[in-house]
């Protein structure tokens, strides 16, 4: 419940029209949650999703919210196999809803389900005796997401010719369809689009709000009362909140959206933005990334080197930029860390591939009734340590021993450990990516690849150790 | 490059056209990989990328390709700023590079890059330009994904117009909208489309391979020549090699893409699949999931029990119905396990929670010059095993010790251990999902979440076993 009534702040504060906040009916739970959400105070109206039935809705009236959003299937498909109904239950079930929850008072919007699939003339009848029996707004679906923008355009506007209230979009995105489907109903004349952050729901998801939103203001230069840069961030908690990842290449919000690794694209951005960049990053709260790897430019991995005061001279980075790129061509990816390396080493300020702190030794023990203990012997500088720390797993103990010994020689917050999800057997390789943060606020990342978690986790952050002091080194 | 040409034969077997092999200029790997798919024997046409430079096709020459697409810039934000070139050099160099492939004697692709940012006219005049040196197929890129379908699809009949020679079109996903613009693109008279699998490519990656191939087929009734049942393994294979994630909610080849969570949808599909599907599972390669939780269906929850022969009475099944809704309810997924736990205490087969196996000590040792051991001491049945094993980590070690003691009873093969992706500090809670099959191909998965990661792979390993017995209790 907490978790669902911090999403519907997020969506307030981000400045949503209306919050659709749950299906009362479906557990007692969820009706708790719809009516905490109800009654938080929001500028967004607050929904209840309900079937036809008078349990639905009562249970939704129950929650206190400002209107319903009632729904019956009206292709024949749905009818007759999901509902076992007839074409006419179906009329008076829609009618009799809409009646039932205008006679409480609510703003009623009214969905025939699976609208896509339906007989057209049958369509338009089902929506018009909801629109007569008071519905405030109709809402076409298109429930398992066979649109093309052309038919949905031509579909809301048949629609439209009929029917006097606000139309609403909800499109699903079976074919990967779902935003440009919604954008043609706006073009069609829909005045409202369902939307879900990061184009979750049933099967292939919804309509992505982050992306219906930054094309309607960006390609169609709609107003949409939407604070932008609050994108981000609410994607991110509603990913954490739901446990739902989001793909590196998803638009808008994904890991790499603005992200540039093709040589001719970091040239581009670098000189100007909008070479590659339908829209600012900071449009949406996020920064520009630039990425090395074995499509890498010069002109990016220069940018990306003056970024932290490096100065190749022209000959310098043109070695710099073979190395990246057959560092690339071993499919490994160029993380600024290791961009660093190589600028280093090209440049000759130590070129012995000396790490100042290495691992000598190393054991840990855990288990039940076993308080996880590490001991680490590290080598820094040629003269040995040993430290030795608990912690509430190895992994953690492990770190805490290599901190201990290394702590005078700089002091790292360890800011992010991250494992790389893994499938195989017990025996895969585990990958561990470490981000530390020194006393500055720098960041370097370092990784660990080993079939041991607890060997890969102590590396990476040996490697990241090294390489904050490799930056100090260099800054100098 | 072994991978590069994985993915070449797996791209063949599907039936694609043509393979985009790489850009052989940009690094020496790269090139190598071009050649080897090159004299690999596919049936698709290989094709290498180049800028319009000497140096650039003379290097995609070299791997002895079939065909080359090359690209230059055709907005003038680009031709200025990313090339620091003017419309008149744009044009030189345009024709001069297709010539110059023509008279190698290979099948050239010309890209005016950017061209839906590009001025109209000069977009037509130097497709027409390559055209008449002799491209054999203009190539419309949305490079940066800014198109609407409406949009692309005026576009495609204006260059229609004027081109006789096939046209292809290349859409950035940067609004999501990079499969309906490609589709467009096809309504207005295009007969190629580049894709990528899984929609992969700079920032939000292109137009999914998948998506647009069935929406041709279920939308737009067309014949692809692609061997549909293996667009899921080729997912599979794409994301494994690549590393890059495919999100539950992508369209065709998510996770989630064929799973109904629902009561109205899963009571649909129990009895017609078309109720919420689309296209069946079956014709990408893939199996429908019903899944329980909060919104779940009596419907949907008694067609996942009868599929393992479970027959409740119609009040166990409200019974059963209310105890999954509480754990949906805590936020939990509801696992198949979790469901036949459920159904288990409620139809009073076994009344007390009392679990077969349970673990009573562990003792985990790991390190560098340390072969990872781990001991168990288990209580199976009341009576308490003690058994120790190494494996190449703390994990593997203490799964392997597991089996060794519990193998007698039941033999299991761990199918999959996958822990879930971790971002957080080093104390982090982990939390590792493992499927364990059973000798007669029965798959169960259960998770186990603690600070330590031993513990909960171990936890998880023993919780999976415990279901394993139970469903073969249930069986009898």
């Amino acid at each position: 419940m907490d978790e669902k009534l911090e999403i519907a702040r997020q969506l307030d504060l981000l400045g949503v029209d209306v919050i659709e906040a749950g299906s009362p009916m479906s557990s007692e739970g969820e009706k708790e949650a719809v009516k905490q959400i109800a009654k938080s105070g929001l500028k967004a109206e607050i929904c209840a999703l309900a079937r036809t039935t008078r349990e639905d809705i009562d249970a939704a009236i129950d929650c206190d919210v400002d209107s319903i959003h009632t729904f019956i299937s009206a292709s024949d498909v749905q009818i007759k196999y999901a509902l076992g109904l007839t074409r006419e239950k179906v009329l008076e079930l829609a009618v009799d809803a809409v009646e039932y929850i205008k006679d409480h008072g609510l703003i009623c919007e009214f969905s025939p389900m699976d609208a896509t699939r339906a007989d057209l003339d049958f369509l338009k009848k089902l929506c018009l005796a909801a629109q007569d029996a008071g519905a405030d707004r109709i809402n076409i679906p298109d429930t398992v997401g066979v649109m093309t923008p052309k038919g949905m355009y031509s579909l809301i506007e048949e629609i439209k010719a009929v029917v006097r209230v606000p139309i609403s979009v909800h499109c699903h995105n079976d074919f990967g369809m779902a935003v440009a489907n919604s954008l043609a109903g706006v073009e069609a004349g829909a005045t409202q689009i369902h939307v879900t952050v990061n184009g979750i729901g049933e099967r292939a998801g919804n309509a992505a709000l982050e992306e219906v939103v930054m094309a309607l203001i960006a390609l169609y230069k709609y107003e949409t009362g939407i604070n932008t840069k609050l994108l981000y961030s609410t994607s991110k908690l509603v990913s954490r909140l739901t446990g739902i990842p989001i793909q590196p290449n998803k638009a808008i919000v994904g890991e790499n959206a603005f992200s540039h690794k093709s040589g001719i694209h970091t040239r581009g951005v670098t000189v100007e933005p909008a070479t590659f960049e339908p829209i600012t990053p900071e449009m949406v709260g996020r920064k520009r990334r630039l990425e090395a790897g074995k499509l890498a430019g010069k002109q990016g991995i220069k940018a990306q080197l003056e970024e932290v005061g490096i100065h190749p001279t022209e000959e310098q980075l043109k070695v710099i930029v073979k190395r990246v790129k057959e560092l690339g061509d071993k499919g490994k990816v160029v993380t600024d860390a290791d961009l660093l390396a190589i600028a280093r080493a090209v440049m000759g300020e130590v070129v012995k591939e000396e790490r100042t702190v290495d691992l000598r030794d190393l054991t840990v023990v855990t288990g039940i009734n076993i308080i996880p203990t590490a001991t680490v012997k590290l080598s820094i500088e040629g003269r040995e340590y040993v430290s030795t720390a608990t912690g509430v797993g190895p992994v953690d103990a492990a770190i805490k021993a290599i901190q201990k010994v290394t702590s005078d020689l700089i002091a790292v917050k360890l800011s992010e450990y991250r494992l790389e999800a893994l499938t195989g057997g017990s025996d895969a390789v585990a990958e561990v990516i470490v981000k530390v943060e020194d006393r500055n606020g720098n960041v370097v990342s370092a990784r660990g690849v080993n079939e041991d978690i607890v060997r890969a986790s102590v590396e990476a952050m040996i490697d990241a150790i090294n390489k904050c002091l490799l930056r100090r080194r260099l800054k100098r």
